[in-house]
């Protein structure tokens, strides 16, 4: 398959990496690359990668199958909007990015929130694209390696369309999720749940020190 | 100890119950007793509960050595306000309610949310309360028996008193909750982090059709 991915942080090059390991082409999508291979950070995890591409926003869209969201969820609508939405009808967009606004400092808090999710905006926005929120409640090593925490856990699912979202649960799978820990929503309204569990995510992060942990809905 | 239970809900009926019959002296505050045994589920209920006293707001906080808020959200400060801050002062006040806004209908938001909580708002309106906010993220029925779920699962605390925090842990230890599924998330703006798990126990519920559920951080 071939995945572009939209964001050059952390979180978009570990999704890459764990894409291209599993055999899938991979480009990743960024308003200017010129600047993106700029960044020693970036150029560094370029070099280790060779087999990743980098393109702008909607070269990226263009080239990929299933389009991946791991931009700043405040700057999500913005690169979607670059990358152009005769790239993105019909495909399936993963988003894994959560609104977190840091206007007033550290810890962020979420916009949207409450009576709107990221999700919906996104699908709202972009009604051609079938949005699947998957993976956002999470650390991204967790994401692309759930074995990293011992036991069992949740990865969360919401989507409007079953076929985006069997897809999705195969990619889970070909992650290591196992089918069981899989755990279906119902609709892209139900993002709202999963990303205001960021609040909570980010004070845990606090209190333990580290962010090896992951939800388990227990009893479910 | 004396605890006095803000609400008559079922979510303040059910831990008066529990208290009374680990033989603590309990009595629920209403805002009209008369009104409340009016209404044939709190009389039944108070049937068979003859040790359970109902009263005032004031009388019963008056009363209590140690309150428990249990009411809507919504109508907490009010409650508070009723029940006279000088029956108040320097009390261990345990906050189990959420800030539920049904004013959208179903499922309800959040008021306040993201940069705000109730857990905040009760402790700010009434510095002189020992807020601890707990028990918030669960059906009530596994607030006062967590083995109602099998295997391990999570409550929270958020507070500033640390001696009003021990107080809760010995609490929660006598409803039945092992010392290391207890976690201390740090002061009560932590409880922003609980409340707003409460959007993803709403689609939880719808998702899987039952209550009998709790979150377990795996890799805490």
């Amino acid at each position: 398959m071939r995945y572009a991915v939209l964001g050059t942080g952390i979180v978009g090059r570990t999704v890459a990496a764990r894409l291209e390991s599993l055999g899938h082409r991979v480009v990743i999508g960024t308003r200017d690359p010129g600047a993106t291979l700029g960044r020693p950070e970036y150029a560094d995890w370029q070099e280790v990668h060779p087999g990743v591409s980098l393109a702008g926003f909607a070269e990226a869209a263009r080239d990929g199958e299933v389009l991946v969201n791991a931009t700043g969820g405040q700057f999500s609508i913005a690169a979607l909007t670059e990358a152009d939405a005769a790239h993105l009808d019909g495909k399936v967009l993963i988003d894994i990015a959560n609104p977190l606004d840091f206007s007033a400092g550290f810890p962020p808090g979420l916009d949207p929130v409450d009576d709107d999710s990221l999700g919906e905006l996104i699908q709202r926005t972009f009604p051609g694209l079938r949005v699947v929120k998957t993976l956002n409640t999470m650390n991204c090593q967790i994401m692309v390696d759930p074995a990293r925490v011992a036991g069992e856990h949740h990865v969360f699912v919401s989507g409007e369309d079953a076929e985006a979202k069997k897809l999705v649960r195969e990619l889970l799978h070909s992650f290591g999720w196992p089918q069981e820990s899989v755990l279906d929503l119902g609709g892209i309204e139900t993002a709202r749940g999963t990303e205001m569990l960021l609040p909570l995510w980010l004070r845990l992060m606090s209190a333990l020190g580290h962010t090896d942990f992951n939800v388990h809905i227990q009893g479910a």
